[in-house]
């Protein structure tokens, strides 16, 4: 592990037990990383949006995060200049560059959500190989609707056992499932899941309606997604809290889905909320108050920057150490893996430390945290 | 006052001149305490149901915070294991252990909601004389609407007339009601009492459809019940944020209660909005300018363990120093009332000496905030 | 600049190249300030009421940081007791002190909201003259439209199109439009702008039952002053958060106007969101994924007192720093605006210098949200 000269300490020797992370929902990566400042800066922010005139991606404590973190992985100076930080990329070869940054990650597994991303992708193989680690598939519902819509064209019942078979194969092949029902339509759904009637007059009609291509959004259809996955058993992810210009925020507070959460209940299904922010005190209440319920704080330690140990503490204030997951749900760029597990373990430290807690037990709640958890949860080897 | 050896300051020491506690909302204590470590544990969540696989409610913060505070009372080190504090209080006995720590806790008058409790409970007299403090009734509403429900079988005038002689009864002998509107339906209600027609046509459909024993949950006979306590004047205490998993948590943001605060300011009823986390920042929004609006946090500085000091910094961000009561929100074991009192006494100190405010203004709004807001809004006598 | 005894530093010596401050957002100044206790500390709430019995509006972390800011600037030390500062205040005479505590501020520009305030007001060149700095005005939307119907009576014809000309007249003479749609019905609003049906029908029927000097609160008509506003270019600020008795907080929620914003996007109008707390996450969020909005933390980081850092380090969690805002939201009191001024440098020398950021970088990122921002979003001309 690299040394660094200034800011949050290097927090991969101070704890020197913890086992490898498992990183518990992340995206595909890159083929091929920008190296100019403006096409990699796009990277960096939520939106899809360029940013505002006269400003900058950089310009934000994700920005500043990337800039401490980074740079000494390929043996620049910890906030060096983006300019500089990209020269080096360049002059190492994209190939070299990856390899130092992911393996400076310290992830032990992968979760990888199968969604789609922009921009070419390394999954599966090609992602394991990378981080030099396991990856397992996160199977995301709403495309399997999608591609089971594409394949059936008008015919409702085709479609219906279409997307069955999709699941199906899909629960076959992967650990958990994922949906996005937040972004299409909200997490204000009614709980239950839907009559075969209510179904199959809500699959008609999108069916009948759908644009070439056009995304699922209709309630119901999110609802069916939903049970169909819980009646796996496998455990299902659900992204909440902030996300992009497609988002409605207060439409993806966690706590939308209480009365989800207790239907769901008597199925044992495991349930883990995603991200979360600025909704993660919601969240860590479900996660203390209902066995099934976990959760992850993904990408926003990465975006909060110097506040990921504040933004971690607030949400340990009610989440029980056995419940809460580490993710990066980092996409695209190396450097957001790296900057994902360095955050989380410098928040961790702070967060686990500052109370003045019995030194083994911190040390506990660390490894849980770190990976414990989502071993137990996902029925992963130990390793090492 | 015992000592303790690491961790947060013993903070009974360095304010000395803070007055007795008035714990201005807690419950009855368990006759029989369980001295097992899972049976014990159970009561260190607010879910009704057990820990996850492979997980204890002691890997917690609010596990940790009775580990810091309980074992010193009984002459053990801070954060001694569970199994070796509950060994020494079966060995000290049940009788002592109790008494040690509940006069560790330092109150001085108590406000008990008389509202159930799962297992045989000590109240009234038993309670106070376990304290050696004065204890005080806060009468629940809803259970006086089922008790009349109970008498009354399916006569809807009979029901109505034997609750408001339940509500006249329980006003003279207490010094505040409370509500738990929040779990029966949230506090989303209409503000206005209901007119009276409107009240006869939800009690005879509550009554002729209500099982055995069932709970009031219509929002009209809710209303009803708020509005029958406001008339009496006494201080309405209304449950607000977090709870067990009965809660819809987006149901019990105190800022939903905003038009009936509107409503009730001509009569000048104080309204104290307890536990109000993870919402405390609209509860003092609401007590900054409404100044018949009251709050306290209960068992919030309990649950999130290290944090209470910054929980309270956030609400006394608008909370004016006159307007925030302390409560424990305790119930069942007196290792919650101890933890309750520790860590407000704990934060106070952090939260008011924080900014550099001179001291003889911390040492008056700490009073305030301890004791005195409570004695001056309940009419309680000064002591000591 | 005054030198401070105790308590935060006075960071105006600290930061010393920081640019002067533009206040993007503030209101007139009373012609004559109360110097007695009671009086003068009822400007210290947003509330209309007076303090609850027992309670001063002095008690409260704004009323500490006014005694922190202002004796220094009268000569007095830090935390002088309210009357002997008042007392001070007396003796050097309103028009001594007024201009001791405006210059103190040191603001270089300030946007001035023309809504009406209580008292009577300095405005316009007075305000500037008071200051020494430049004052522009920023056109409240809502007194347009009462205007405009004060002037058509009952003739819906008349009043459209007067309201049109009052419109395009304030932006004529006007930096910015500003709305408090969230006080008078809640950000919930239909996002497109009304059809020119319905928006005859709801004129029409708004001038007919209005009472005389009737508010407007009629939600189509608040949408088409949004949109009146929207279609001049002119950025348009809107009130979310906290304010006084008569706002519902949980409908201002700057979340509540996602559709909006999405709507607004393709015209370009910046929009800014005013004060946002404590929904400053959910605000950060949007000016972090929409390159046309801006926020500001206005009176918020006055009345949080010794929190300020913290509130403004949550809200620069995603807030980019070309998208926050420098505003006192300062009305009535001198006082008002150095407090603001005061608790914005102190919080901006922590909340940028905590993480171990470069100097470089906190040095632009604090000449940005302190000014340049604000000179860059209104076109003002670069200061010193």
């Amino acid at each position: 592990m690299t040394a660094t000269e200034n800011g949050p300490p290097d927090v991969d020797e101070p704890w020197p037990g913890l086992p490898p992370l498992v990183d518990q929902h992340c995206h595909g990566l890159l083929r091929e990383v920008p190296t100019e400042v403006g096409p990699f800066a796009r990277w960096l922010s939520e939106s899809d949006a360029p940013p505002a005139p006269g400003t900058s991606y950089f310009d934000s404590a994700l920005g500043l995060a990337v800039r401490r973190w980074c740079p000494p992985a390929l043996g620049l100076p910890a906030y060096a200049p983006p300019e500089r930080y990209l020269d080096a990329r360049r002059a190492l070869g994209a190939g070299e560059a990856d390899r130092l940054l992911l393996r400076a990650a310290g992830i032990g597994a992968l979760l990888v959500d199968d969604g789609p991303l922009p921009g070419a992708q390394r999954t599966g193989a090609a992602l394991a190989d990378a981080f030099a680690a396991p990856a397992f598939r996160v199977a995301r519902l709403e495309p399997l609707a999608e591609a089971a819509a594409d394949a059936a064209g008008r015919g409702t019942d085709a479609f219906l056992a279409g997307l069955a078979e999709r699941i199906a194969g899909a629960a076959a092949g992967s650990l958990a499932f994922k949906s996005v029902a937040a972004y299409r339509h909200g997490l204000h759904l009614e709980p239950a899941a839907p009559s075969r009637a209510e179904l199959w007059t809500a699959a008609e009609r999108w069916l009948r309606t759908r644009p070439p291509g056009g995304r699922v959004a209709d309630p119901v259809l999110l609802r069916h997604l939903l049970w169909s996955a819980v009646e796996t058993g496998l455990p299902l992810q659900l992204h909440t809290g902030f996300g992009d210009t497609d988002l409605r925020l207060h439409r993806a507070d966690p706590a939308l889905l209480t009365d989800f959460v207790r239907a769901v209940a008597p199925t044992g299904c495991p349930l883990v909320l995603l991200h979360c922010y600025p909704f993660h005190r919601q969240a860590a209440h479900l996660a203390a108050v209902h066995p099934h319920v976990y959760a992850d704080l993904g990408l926003t330690l990465s975006h909060v920057g110097g506040r990921a140990p504040a933004v971690l503490a607030e949400t340990l204030e009610l989440a029980p150490f056995g419940k809460l997951l580490f993710s990066t749900d980092a996409y695209g760029l190396p450097e957001l893996y790296l900057v994902g597990a360095r955050q989380f373990r410098w928040a961790l430290t702070e967060a686990l430390r500052g109370p003045g807690w019995p030194r083994e037990d911190t040390d506990r709640a660390a490894a849980l945290l770190a990976g414990g958890n989502a071993r137990r949860l996902y029925g992963l080897p130990e390793q090492r």
